[in-house]
């Protein structure tokens, strides 16, 4: 990518997705081309005036049903430094309060000039319904317990960063947390596998269900690209000669539905603290998707050791999502007739 | 208009309008000084980039005491299209919510910089007050049940596209539902009956009351410039033959107040359902000011059938306001002395 | 300041503050450098495209916890006519509620690109945790009763616009209100005895509380560069022969904590009306750093008259602080050494 004369009418080569919704059906060279595209995006962040035109005149929309600081600003912020124009919408000021269908709001907000959709939502598998019916580009910024690829992809991104020779083959990679009530986990799954990482998922047996018997499928190598994966509930066997520890956020909600007796008993079983952080190799990183309930699954000190690179996250996740947006941007419109709703 | 030398400051020839809060006060040359100017910015947003200067530097502020995603976003992009500055103020994170009083914000918009206003607000009039303390120009968003122009004129416009010829003298305008608590209606009346339409308000008597002898009163011809109009409750009558149907949000409030007995029942009788509007003309095109309710004023195979012209209406709301702005902007600041308070 | 080739790198000679969270570390020099500086701006205000390219590309976020339109709207507004990219978050719409720690919102900002944070906060002292972190430069927007630097320095501007001579020396400046739970008030005082003021705080005596000892403290001259002021509840001893006469917000919710026993009688004892304010000098002037409670803290004729410039404080509030905006972000980032946490 030459920036100065990208034009995003020109498709990006190699990238044919209208919308990324999630990685299941992203290709591990298609993969590569957005750590690529990241990696200039970077270069271009590093620079004194972070702005570029690449997407000069573009409508990015953002539509959150959810509330979250960091994904919102950091989409826009993404936007902005490509030179998009960035309409926000989030529920709380939005008259889709009124009872209006996601159909119609996203059908109207294409009427209104957007281009490129970024929706949060709490519903799985809304961003499907939402492409089925808007003309231009859905990128999911998290949808309900299914999908958020862009954690996932600057998850990896941060990864190749600090795991030495930028090569995930092999490298012990286990989050920690409520796997089954996050898309987090459900996204790094696909990435992680394709980067051949030796993936593990560890929580609490409630907060696991479901997953062993995914991880018993992908065991027979059913998926073509993607390899096996982990699931335990114990945190020693986890952690031990792990190259990344990613801890995921505790919902308080979880009590409630019976899934967890207390916080402070996850965090006496499985918080990430100095101790079991230390069973993972001297080298090892520590990762959290953010914002952290510090004490509960990760411990304060843990959080801001100089093993954290929480907030190299944060940063390459403007990267990845100027990356996408750029490659979305570009991307040809007839994809849309291979891959119908998605 | 000739937007690359376009300037703010040059009077639209034409227009003498400081303020726009309802058509009553808005003659049939301008509101064709109007159409054409939309017709010019429907031209800017057909091309790849959609921005031209006109107010590039100048300040546009949207005040929004209610919630509505479609038109503040519609005034929004079409502020930005003319490369104006847009400060975005709505009551639910803005300190009116400490009591202080409308006139006392407008004075404080203003002494921010604030140059063109738009607002929106649960109050018939207030508009008017705003205008009276406002060294700028107040463009109304809607305000009570009192005055929708900008929605009237994307309605008019969108109606002179798809009527054969353009014109709509002597075309029957059929809008249905409750009319009684509409700004939508209440605006468009000014607008159809100078435009020759032969304009008719179908609903329950219960949301009708009032209209009638308004229209009686216009019938012996006591508004110079505006053609009589119908109000009747027998939806047959009103949809046959017709060339254009609108149907208007029925709001669940109403039915607390005792004016409407059930969704259920609004819907048995006056729902725009496939058999009713058969009895319009074939060509006949079906409008809605959105959001919609579908099974109640409107059944979704309708909304959504080759005659519905609703996404038209949202994207040419966007070249009505751009219209507006640009008019507005141009306009004499000394005609306000010819207009107190409007 | 030759706008045209101002720099942000450049530091402004005779800065050397990165953060401004109060006026008791800023020199009179200093002070009298942002007046300068301000007055350039409101050049920069009176033009017909008030925008110069000074910030340009520089990322500023507003961070707010408690809702303001006046001062989140005049900080984005001064942002936006220095060029630069802004950000704009409130804890309404913000994951914030997430019980995230102020310290971890701070430390994600800057890594999504944050240079210049703007915040406002309910609990005094809370600007100082975010300077600890925070690798760019932090203006505080108030916090708890503690300060408001940026109204103190706007209160000032306009007042040495209005007496004559522009010299605040000997002048009589009189504050009247609830003195105790005001971050203006107190921000007030460290400028206004700078700058040789003779400084009156006026209010029922349980709002006084502490500020006589205050006052009898500085009277020894205990504190370099500040006068003396003085504190009483004699609202016609303070106004008498007034220069500058400002009222301060009551708060409704004041009377519950049982300082006040109703605000008629507040009304009644120390409301600025015709008959108070005729005791100051002829040409003194009224502020208020807004919003009004009209008949309550001040009568309506008088926050109207000839006489009030709060409008004028409204203005100068946007040019002071781009005058901020542009000295912090020239400032020395190394300044952090000697004023660690400030």
């Amino acid at each position: 990518m030459t920036t100065s004369g990208a034009s995003a009418a020109t498709p990006a080569p190699g990238w044919h997705h209208r919308h990324l919704i999630d990685l299941d059906v992203v290709t591990w060279p298609e993969i590569e081309l957005i750590m690529q595209t990241t990696a200039q995006m970077k270069g271009i962040l590093a620079r004194p005036i972070r702005k570029v035109p690449a997407l000069n005149g573009r409508r990015v929309t953002t539509l959150f049903y959810e509330a979250s600081t960091r994904t919102r600003v950091s989409f826009e912020t993404a936007a902005r430094n490509l030179s998009a124009d960035v309409v926000s919408i989030s529920t709380a000021t939005s008259s889709v309060t009124k009872g209006e269908s996601l159909v119609d709001t996203v059908r109207t907000l294409e009427a209104l000039g957007a281009e490129i959709l970024i929706m949060r939502h709490g519903v799985s598998g809304a961003p499907y319904l939402a492409a089925e019916v808007f003309g231009g580009h859905v990128l999911n910024g998290g949808d309900g317990w299914h999908a958020h690829p862009t954690q996932a992809l600057l998850d990896l991104f941060t990864m190749r960063e600090h795991v030495p020779g930028g090569d995930l083959h092999g490298r012990k990679v286990v989050i920690v947390g409520d796997i089954l009530h996050s898309r987090v986990a459900r996204s790094n799954i696909w990435s992680l596998t394709a980067a051949g990482a030796d993936l593990w998922l560890c929580g609490p047996a409630t907060l696991l269900r479901g997953f062993d018997r995914w991880a018993a499928q992908w065991s027979g190598g059913a998926v073509p690209g993607h390899g096996r994966f982990n699931v335990t509930s114990d945190i020693n066997a986890a952690l031990k000669d792990a190259d990344v520890v990613m801890g995921l956020r505790i919902q308080r909600e979880r009590m409630q539905g019976g899934l967890l007796p207390s916080l402070r008993e996850y965090a006496a079983r499985f918080q990430l603290n100095a101790e079991r952080v230390s069973l993972a190799k001297p080298e090892a990183i520590v990762m959290h998707p953010g914002p952290m309930n510090e004490g509960v699954e990760i411990a304060p000190d843990i959080a801001t050791s100089g093993r954290a690179v929480i907030l190299d996250q944060v940063s390459n996740g403007v990267a990845v999502r100027m990356a996408l947006l750029y490659l979305l941007a570009g991307s040809h419109d007839d994809a849309h007739t291979t891959e119908p709703g998605r």
